[in-house]
């Protein structure tokens, strides 16, 4: 897997790049869309390559370790020809879900974690180990390291407490990784995960550990977890400062299109986030011009595209006024037409970023877009 | 509106030809999907067009009254711009919806049916003038005539009652059409309903009176509502020894795919379902080897295609394993994929009954589809 970084922005930590994999190339700054179980929820295959234009999707490694579980996906041959994407997939490695969809009985030691399944209550338990071999099995292109996600309000005792023990899980990680092979016949990388809350020491101690550990790129977990919007933009200077620039680097579940503009001038060059997804559904659509909220009345007899710059066909196919009636009336197809829009309008956005950033007036683009995203229309 | 019948059977009453309105040509026989509030649940516009390759879609007129309403729909200048479907449009009067939607609080009398909306409960009054106007600002292609729906269990003396009343509000959708004009630009033809419930008499009257007022094509109402099979078979058989040869006959409501070739043996020309919708999302799939239930657990691991006959994009792109997994895991896309499968089945199927008529050998094809169709996979 190689990354190799095209141009840089002259005012900013900005930079695009090209990361190559077995599955092809990625054009990085990108979007990853959120594929949790597999699917990315309401799109089709065809329509994430042809029309949203994704060039790498997620998959959740908790998710698909219990649906539809490890033996159905090696039966398969892995994700890629379970779900039939044949592009670049990214699997998180649970540590994120086992805290956020799991709750009593759950219980950390320094072994890994054991929890009870959000959908039947079963009993299981994650290891470093145990997860990369289900990412084998998974057959992603990036797979995480396996962390323990601490609450952003954590206080500097528990962060620390805890990172250590995210240091030593990701050594673990490692060295599985390194002693096993891809199942699939391609290649597949790990990424280590930066941890440490908001605390600029335990984050460069974090990042420090993880760059010794030589990996293809790095990830920036536990951020927009709570935390003030300011100390996650401080603590990615902080950990980019340490990244190596000729490594992608990853920040994890983020965010807004302003967020991610943001990130971008801070030197991140991957993101994902399930926001264009989970808040289309809930009738947000995201906009060159600002957000739209589609259940308001006012959109009731707006006949025009869903927005000017036309970020796919579902624009121009559909208007503000039809979508609005179907959200109103609960039909699928709002749900589908919110989904490909904001995640073709995530897509156009780092397109737009990285054109930017090579025609060298990245700085000054943001500026002026940070305001307009934050438009309520 | 003209339609020209191409082939006959030389063994049955099956025909095929061509129904030609201002938004396009239909091959019949033909299967419209159900865009019940506007949109065919789960399916864009796009795939409607193709890959289902449907000609024609339905529109509900209860529904469209209720959600976006009349002066939208007038806004849009008609349901076809408001959705973005080009091709002809069908809609249903809501005789159908006003029966088996509102409950409580409805009132037949001479003049129409006062009911509550199955939404908020809000008063209404669908008289057969007024239906008329409605389907005039919906803008359909073709526009169905005001009826009762008499239970399917009616007894003879109700049956009558019920159709008396149905052929005077006929006459009276066919005042209100013909003095009336498209509001925009194109031709709108009323089909009339025959009903009459399951007695030959009452059938035979219903289909004399509905011909007596000469129009474009006719329908055959009040059928698959519980009556059996049989008896669904032998009104269409006395309906359509009286329905005119060279006008397209639509059969409401119907329904499985034997039912559909066995209606086309006798004579129909025009069919709609909810059913492969509806069963689709909830995991039915129709298929050219009989139906699949994909829940079950036999599916699991099958890396297969969804029907061997492929009958759209999604048999290939997805198996049936992943289609197991979706809908196990309540993912939208596998509603999508299944809606999408099911429609294309159906289309594919009376594309298959046309080339046989044509071929001359449809009765000896639909014998052994039949057979095949019913099996339980």
């Amino acid at each position: 897997m190689q990354y190799k970084v095209i141009a840089e922005d002259r005012c900013s930590n900005a930079r695009c790049g090209v990361l190559h994999t077995e599955h092809g190339d990625i054009q990085t700054p990108i979007f990853m869309p959120v594929g949790t179980v597999g699917s990315v929820k309401g799109v089709h295959t065809r329509e994430l390559r042809d029309d949203i234009k994704a060039e790498i999707i997620l998959g959740n490694t908790y998710h698909l370790y219990l649906r539809p579980g490890i033996e159905t996906l090696k039966s398969a041959g892995g994700l890629h020809k379970f779900n039939g994407w044949d592009r670049p997939i990214l699997t998180d490695s649970g540590g994120f879900q086992v805290f956020s969809l799991t709750g009593t009985g759950r219980k950390i030691t320094e072994e890994g974690v054991t929890f009870r399944s959000h959908i039947d209550g079963s009993k299981h338990l994650f290891t470093p180990e145990g997860v990369m071999d289900i990412q084998r099995a998974i057959g992603a292109d990036i797979v995480m390291a396996f962390d323990e996600c601490p609450p952003g309000d954590s206080d500097f005792r528990y962060a620390k407490k805890s990172l250590d023990l995210t240091m030593r899980w990701l050594e673990r990680c490692v060295k599985r990784i390194d002693e096993t092979s891809p199942l699939y016949g391609y290649e597949q990388q790990l990424f280590p995960i930066v941890q440490g809350c908001v605390y600029p020491e335990l984050r460069r101690i974090s990042a420090e550990h993880a760059v010794s550990l030589d990996r293809a790129g790095y990830a920036i977990g536990g951020l927009a977890v709570g935390e003030a919007t300011e100390d996650m933009y401080a603590m990615i200077e902080v950990v980019n400062e340490i990244l190596p620039k000729d490594k992608p680097r990853y920040l994890m579940g983020v965010g807004t299109p302003q967020n991610i503009l943001e990130a971008i001038e801070r030197g991140v060059d991957m993101f994902d986030c399930v926001m264009p997804t989970r808040n289309g559904r809930n009738g947000m659509i995201f906009t060159s011009q600002g957000t739209i909220n589609i259940k308001n009345k006012k959109w009731e007899r707006e006949f025009t595209p869903l927005d000017p710059a036309i970020t796919s066909y579902v624009d121009e196919q559909y208007t503000l006024a039809y979508l609005h009636h179907l959200i109103k009336a609960d039909e699928l197809l709002g749900l589908q037409i919110c989904s490909i829009h904001n995640l073709s309008f995530y897509l156009w956005l780092v397109r737009e970023a990285r054109k930017h950033i090579i025609e060298g007036d990245y700085a000054a683009w943001k500026s002026v877009m940070v305001k307009r995203l934050a438009v309520r229309l």
